[in-house]
């Protein structure tokens, strides 16, 4: 059998790409390291594959150009698969990354497989174990001629939005896809960290249950909100652990692990000069997470306020809503911006509104509001910031209110909501013609005579401080 | 004239670091590429300098052991100096690198410069262009024995403390050095971002000149926030403009610049898994402030609210001196704790004390509040936290309330004060034993398999969610 595909790494999430490639009626070829994964493979119930015992097998029974899949750990393993299966492809041979590498590892082994007439398709695929068999959401980069050869591959397996369309689509040059999927994976941190706070506050705050808390997600999961954040959320508060009888959350530890995506994002935004403080705030919120002990031991010797609401209950649950909403807005908006900054800096050519597109099925942060997203990037395909479009402007605008005071009560209790007030400052800092930035610049003139600008005219300024010239005004 | 040591790169640093040390009573040899440098610095007041012309003729004139400054730019000068010089130098010899690098480049120089029996100290130098000719903080990391061999010429040049103490101690191995200085840059961006945002509040909220908030830094330079930081705002607000006559500080351009160390801070230490959000959000308003023209389009569109205070000013300016205070014992928290958790990753021994004792004078962070950083780690070497040191817990419990009105204030006005509610989060999430990460834990694994752990047994488990197993609680 002639194959329409290789797929090299049959992992969990490999074996069930490669499954619902075989699925969806096209015939796999499956290798990996270990024989015996690969006679798994070919023994399973797919009857369009069969497995490769070495990488030259898995070339001779390919159909050309040759289309491989790798699915290893980011990192070395990607290097040494390549070094391993790249000399049995030919030129025009397409080999795609679909794991979680680093954008710029993804740069690098575009161009040096270039060099060798080999093309490379970075591919970020979001969705999980679940996702990869039923239905991701993918975002190749790099090659559009090698898009092309596999766009009707990746188009049959991934996700469908509501109108039909596949959530796929090719999203730039050399390593754009996993930029995109690294951005994909900040901005589910920040989701998360949103609702992590939204729930401490419900649960702090107000003293309410798991299984209360776990219906008013439910209910939101009915309107904006909506979302497969908040809809499992809404399950993981409602399990009971049977060992216990409690709500399965009240015995999980409270120390939150993380693979790294979102710490790249973190750092790189710093690199680009693209502010994400919604992102940061959550990374952050992590770390702080894991250090329990610490917390622990600090928890007996720091004071503050009691952590009861006194107030309306059902007033704070709406205003929590309205926080979550316009955070979960601004902290788009960020990571929007980013990419377009990004996009200009590395020279992808990221269409954010393709993007949003792509991420409204199949992935981790899929949700309703990316059909927003994408309409106001139809709008206006240059958009600079997602909150100079009307639509939300108006949205965020209406909650900026409430927003603020689920802030003020959160901050009132001692209850800590770093990435929704982190979220608002942003909102408050970026409607700001003016900030106290011209402080910081006399500061920076006056011990560093890094000078500054002026508002009146151009060019730049050194004073010689501290003569205390008094100001008429 | 045989010298004590050797100065390369004779720009403004440079050149008056060598003064700096001429002044002592040390004999200096300069060399500066630009002949043109050199001869200028030659021919200056000093009595006990001459100029090399070549690096030939730099090492002929130095004693043995040579001690060789550096002062360039950091990044490729540094390695293209060192290359020019070092090939001069004999077995023994001690070359330092005064400028900002960047730690891991000293690791790597240090290392490289060893194998040729060469031995390197990255030094931190901190208090710009003035401190550099009367009295700078200087942190060298690296050789010990280098240490030991400049330890008079740097305790002679540097600073002094309140109680005569020089401002230069050994920080620790390799990179160390340069790690301290970089974390010392972080702080300082933090610094200056929760004076910002006192400034904005003031200005905005109060609608207070710059004359009348001049008068409050100074007041304020009087008591528990005495720095030379509060000390220089005082001035530049005081400050009038020739031009306009109006405060020089209101003719300023809102747009921050930075030059790096801060980022760098920012991006290592989530590396290094280290919160430190103070940080972080000053970095982040950095960015934002240099969006103006995004910011003037969006401030006419994006809606907040009244940003004029109409309750008690006295109350405000208050509370926001206490905000102030604990939002700077909280980023100092996050910082010294950075430097221990970087000491462990990257084996540096570094003693928070003695970086503590060192920050006291002479750079720009220095502060009366470094005395007693410096006390709360002379009670306890292995203090995790600053806020665990019953002084510090007690100051912060004790301003907790007025923090978090200037918090809820500024968020009411709709005046952002990302750094200052940074540090509350930071300061109500450390002192809190129990952190709603357990949602996250249990999401992670719900959509990626990736387990979660439990508050009541060891091990590793995962759930098959979504069965809706009702609890019993």
């Amino acid at each position: 059998m002639t194959c329409d595909i290789g797929v090299v790494g049959l992992g969990v999430m490999g074996g069930n790409l490669a499954r619902n490639i075989e699925s969806r009626g096209f015939t796999v070829a499956g290798y990996d390291l270990s024989a015996a994964k690969t006679e798994a493979f070919a023994a399973g119930e797919g009857r369009r594959v069969v497995g490769a015992v070495s990488a030259e097998a898995l070339a001779e029974v390919l159909a050309r150009p040759r289309k491989v899949l790798l699915m290893v750990p980011a990192g070395k393993p990607v290097d040494d698969v390549i070094a391993h299966v790249a000399p049995h492809l030919g030129a025009g041979d397409i080999l795609i990354d679909a794991g979680n590498s680093y954008f710029k590892d993804t740069d690098r082994r575009e161009a040096e497989l270039a060099t060798r007439g080999l093309q490379y398709l970075g591919t970020g695929v979001s969705g999980g174990e679940e996702g990869a068999l039923r239905g991701p959401a993918i975002m190749p980069g790099g090659s559009r001629a090698a898009w092309d050869a596999v766009a009707a591959i990746f188009q049959a397996i991934s996700a469908k939005a509501d109108d039909g369309e596949p959530c796929v689509g090719y999203v730039g040059a050399r390593g754009a896809g996993h930029y995109v999927k690294m951005v994909h994976n900040g901005i589910e941190y920040g989701d998360m960290q949103l609702i992590a706070e939204t729930y401490d506050l419900f649960s702090r705050g107000l003293g309410m249950s798991a299984s209360e808390i776990s219906d008013i997600f439910a209910e939101w999961n009915r309107g904006e909100l909506k979302s497969y954040l908040v809809e499992i959320t809404a399950d993981v508060l409602a399990q009971g652990d049977p060992d216990t009888g409690a709500p399965l959350v009240d015995v999980i530890l409270d120390e939150a692990q993380q693979k790294g995506t979102g710490k790249w994002m973190s750092q790189n935004a710093f690199d680009v000069g693209a502010p994400i403080p919604t992102v940061n705030s959550a990374v952050e919120s992590r770390l702080i997470s894991a250090q329990k002990s610490e917390r622990v031991a600090a928890s007996r010797l720091l004071t503050g306020p009691s952590s009861t609401f006194s107030g309306g209950r059902t007033r704070l649950i709406e205003a929590a809503k309205h926080a979550l909403y316009a955070s979960k807005v601004t902290s788009y908006a960020q990571g929007m911006a980013l990419l377009r900054m990004a996009s200009a800096e590395y020279g992808y050519d990221i269409d954010p509104g393709e993007v949003a597109r792509i991420w409204r099925a199949g992935c981790i942060i899929r949700a309703t509001l990316l059909n927003d997203i994408r309409a106001a990037f139809g709008r206006d395909p240059q958009l600079v910031n997602l909150l100079l479009d009307r639509a939300f402007s108006d949205a965020v605008g209406a909650r900026q209110q409430a927003w603020r005071e689920m802030v003020q009560v959160a901050v009132g209790l001692g209850i800590p909501v770093p990435a929704t007030a982190a979220s608002l400052a942003y909102y408050d800092a970026y409607r700001s013609a003016r900030l106290p930035a011209n402080l910081t610049q006399g500061q920076r003139d006056y011990f560093g005579a890094h000078t500054y600008r002026r508002t009146d005219r151009e060019g730049s300024f050194h004073t010689q401080w501290g003569q205390r010239l008094t100001p008429n005004a």
